[in-house]
C-alpha cells in the first residue's frame, strides 16, 4: 500500500515515489499527453508604454501574482513610445504567434484611460488578448470577417481591483482580468460582447503592374527600416513570392530579386539580398526581414539615420523587365 | 490500491490520477484552502540602481536561483538614478502594497557599500523588506511608532556568499538573504535587532487655513509631476477628501475641485480634473494620481518640461472661498 | 488506504496529503535529497543586443516557452551595444559562475547571422552555453587546453524552428536549442563536434619588473572603469595578491596597496582603497572591483567621463620601492 507518494518530473517523464512497508518504491507514470498540460503554468505576456524607470510595471506584476501566483509573467516590452498605439499594435502583431497557445497578452498603451473607451478581451488563435479598445489589436485581429472572433467588454467589477482609479487601468482592470482568466475565469463572465472595435488603418501593400507600393512601418533598435510590403518568402536563391499580409486574400506574385529596385528616401537600392552578412560593409541593402516584410538595412549601421526616413514615408519596389 | 499517483492542477482544482489494476482512475482533491499556499512560489521583487546594461542584475538573479531555485523573481525597476535613495524609497513605497503577502523585496541603492552602514531586513505588513540602512525603507515603514516593526541586521555569515566583497553587497548579502528567507530561514537567525534606522525626511503636506503646501516628489516617465500633497480621494464628481499620508494621523479635509487652484512653477492651474482624457490637448492640468497624490500633467505631453520644475520645488493648493 | 493524495512543498519539506475513510491524513515525505532536483525548473538565461524596445526578445521567450513551458527565463541583459561581441563576452564571463549548475545560457550578438558562421553549444562547468561561433564564448572557455570542453555545432534541423530565416537565428536556432536541451535533449543529438572555435584576443595583464600593464576592459553604467588587470584579492588591510586571470597559469604576485600608483588617461592615482565609501567625494580612486579586476572610480560620479578614456586604452600599475 502506498503510504506516501511524491510526483517528480525528470525531462519528459513523470516519476512517482512511494513507500511500501520499509522500502522506497518508485516508477514511471504512463500518463496521457494531456496531463502534462495541467502542469503548464499560465503565461501572461505584457506590452506597455509604462517605461522601465517607474513602479508602474512592478505594480501590474504584483497585482497579477496576488490573484494568480502561478502565473509566468513575460515582458515583451515596456518602452513603446508613450501613447504610440501603432507601434504597440505592430510589436504585438510580430510577437504573439511565437507564444504557445494559452498565452494571455496584456497590452496597455492607453491615452484614453478614464474616458469612455472600452476595455476589451478577445480569444483568438488559442490565445487571449486584453487591451483598451483603441486599435491596438487591429493587426492581430486582421483576419477575414467570417473568422473574426467576438470581443468582450471588461465590465464586471468582480474581475477588477475594488478601488477603480481614473488613471491606471493597467493596474485596476487589465492585469486583474488577465490573472482571473489565467486562474480559470471564462471571458463570458467578464462582460457582454463589444462590437465595432476601433480600427487602425491597415498597412498598405499595393501591387499594380510593375510597381509595388507601401510605406515605412517601423524602425527598429538597429536602425533597420521595416516596410509594409510583405509577406515575402524566398522560393530559391533568386525568386521570391509576395502575398499581401492584410486585407482580402490576394493572389501571390513572383518577384525576381536580381531585377528589382527599392525606391526610398530618394535612393534606388538593388539587388535584394538574403542576409545582413551578404551586404557590403556600410552600404545600404534590402532584404526580407524575419517576419517576411521588406526591410532596408545597413550592415553594422543604421539605415534610418542614413536615409533620414520616418514611419509613414513611401516605399516602392520597381520591377524591371 | 493506488499503484501510481499524479497530482495535477486545473484552474482552481487539484486532480489526482492513479491506476487501479488495469484502469486509470482520477478524481478531484477536496483540499482545505491552506494547502494551495504551499504551492505558491516565493516571489522575490528586485529594485536597484544597477541599470540594465551590465551583468550586475543577472548576477543577483543567479545567486538567488542558486540558493532557492523555485523563487519567482520579479523586476520592479533597475534604473533608479545612481545613488538616488529618495527615488528608490518612493518607487518601493508605490509598488509594495500591490504584491501579495509573502513577497520578499530586495532594494539595493547603496552608495555606502563596504562602509559601516548596516544591511537590514524587516517584516512589515506580511512582506519582507531587505535593504541597506540608508533611509530606503523610510516611506514603507512610516507607520505610527507603536506599529513599527523591528528590523534585523543581516550579520550572520551563514546567509551570505562566502567571499564577501567590499563593493557588491547586492550579490553577496542582499540576494542571498532573500533566497534563504524564501527557502524558510527565519529573520531572527540572520542577526540581532537593528535599532534607530536611518530616516529620510518625510514628504511634506501641510494644511493651514486656505493653503495646502507640499513639493514635487517625483517626475515620471511621461513627464507627469507627482507631488507630496495627498492622499486624496474623490467623494463624488466634485468633492475630494485629503488626508496627510505621512506623520501623525490628522483629520481629513474636504476640498472642492471647482474652487481651488494649484500653484507651481509660477503658474496657477485649475480646476482639478478626473482623467488625463478630460484635459484639453496640450494644456496643463491637475488631477489625482493613481496613488492618491496631487499630480500635474499635460495630455500627451510632458508637464515637467513645460513647467521646468524639478524634485523638491514647492507646490501649493490655494482654496478659494 | 490512500484514496487520494496530494504533494505539497513547505520550505524544505515535502508533505503528502491523503484521505483515509472520512478523515484527511497528512505527513512529511522523507525523500532523498536528489528528488528535490527534479522539482528544479530549468533556468535559461538570455544575453543579447536586441534591445528592449522591439519584439525580438519577447519572441525568443515565446519560442522557448512553446517548447518547454516550465523554463525559468532570466534576462542577463539585452542592451549589449549592437554587434559588440567583446562586451557580450565580458558580460557573460562576469555573470555565468553565479548561476547554478544546470543553467542554460543563450548569448546572441550575431553580426554574421545568415552567413556560414556556425551556431554552437558547449557544456562547461556544469552549465550549457549556446551562441554564434564568433568569439562570444572566448572568456568563459579560457581554461587550459586540456580542460577545454568540446563544442557541438547546432546543425540538426529537428531542434530548430521549421522555417529557418536568414536574419533571426536567436528565434530560429538558439532559443529552440536551449528549450530542447532544458527538456532533456542531449547535446550530442544536436550536431557534430565544432572544432577551432573563433577566439577573441585574451585580456592583457603583463607583470614585468615594477610595472603591470593592461588596458580598459569595460566601462559600466556608473562610469566605473574596469581594467584587464586582475584577478586581485585583499590578503589583509594593506597587501594584495595578483594572479593573471587568463592564459597560462602564472605565479601570483604580492602588491602593497600603499606603495603603488595607477597610471591612466595621463593621471597617476593612489593609493588603492577598499570601498567606494573610502574615497574622497568627487575624487578619482582605484579599487578592486567585485570580480577582482582593477577598477578606477569616482565616488558618486563617473570616472570614465572625468578621465575621458575608452575601452582599449592603456592602464599601468607602477610599483614603487
Amino acid at each position: 500500500m502506498c503510504e506516501m507518494v511524491m510526483v517528480v518530473k525528470r525531462a519528459h517523464d513523470y516519476l512517482w515515489v512511494g513507500r511500501h512497508e520499509r522500502s522506497i518504491i518508485c516508477g514511471k507514470i504512463l500518463v496521457k499527453r494531456d496531463f502534462g498540460d495541467y502542469m503548464r503554468p499560465s503565461i501572461i505576456a505584457l506590452l506597455t508604454d509604462f517605461g522601465i524607470h517607474d513602479h508602474y510595471v512592478g505594480v501590474m506584476k504584483g497585482v497579477i501574482l496576488g490573484i494568480y501566483p502561478q502565473a509566468q509573467i513575460v515582458d515583451i516590452t515596456h518602452t513603446i513610445p508613450p501613447q504610440n498605439i501603432r507601434k504597440a499594435a505592430y510589436t504585438l502583431f510580430n510577437a504573439y504567434a511565437y507564444f504557445p497557445e494559452g498565452t494571455i497578452f496584456v497590452a496597455v498603451v492607453d491615452p484614453g484611460v478614464g474616458s469612455s473607451r472600452r476595455a476589451i478581451a478577445v480569444r483568438h488563435q488559442g490565445r487571449v488578448f486584453i487591451a483598451p479598445d483603441n486599435g491596438l489589436l487591429t493587426y492581430v485581429l486582421s483576419v477575414p470577417a467570417s473568422e473574426r472572433p467576438a470581443a468582450v467588454e471588461l465590465a464586471n467589477s468582480n474581475y477588477r481591483l475594488s478601488n477603480l482609479s481614473a488613471t491606471f487601468h493597467g493596474r485596476d482592470i487589465f492585469s486583474p482580468a488577465a490573472a482571473y482568466i489565467a486562474s480559470g475565469a471564462a471571458l463570458a463572465e467578464m462582460g457582454g460582447e463589444a462590437e465595432n472595435l476601433t480600427q487602425l488603418q491597415l498597412p498598405e501593400c499595393v501591387i499594380s503592374g510593375d510597381l509595388i507600393t507601401g510605406n515605412v512601418w517601423d524602425i527598429d533598435t538597429f536602425g533597420n527600416i521595416v516596410t509594409t510590403i510583405g509577406r515575402m518568402r524566398w522560393m530559391d536563391d533568386r525568386l521570391l513570392t509576395l502575398q499581401s499580409a492584410f486585407g482580402a486574400a490576394s493572389e501571390s506574385r513572383t518577384l525576381d530579386s536580381q531585377s528589382l529596385a527599392v525606391a526610398i528616401g530618394g535612393q534606388l537600392i538593388s539587388p535584394l539580398v538574403k542576409t545582413y552578412a551578404a551586404m557590403r560593409d556600410g552600404a545600404l541593402g534590402t532584404l526580407i526581414g524575419s517576419e517576411g516584410f521588406l526591410e532596408i538595412a545597413v550592415r553594422d549601421g543604421s539605415a534610418a539615420r542614413r536615409l533620414d526616413v520616418k514611419v509613414g514615408d513611401p516605399v516602392q519596389i520597381q520591377l524591371k523587365a
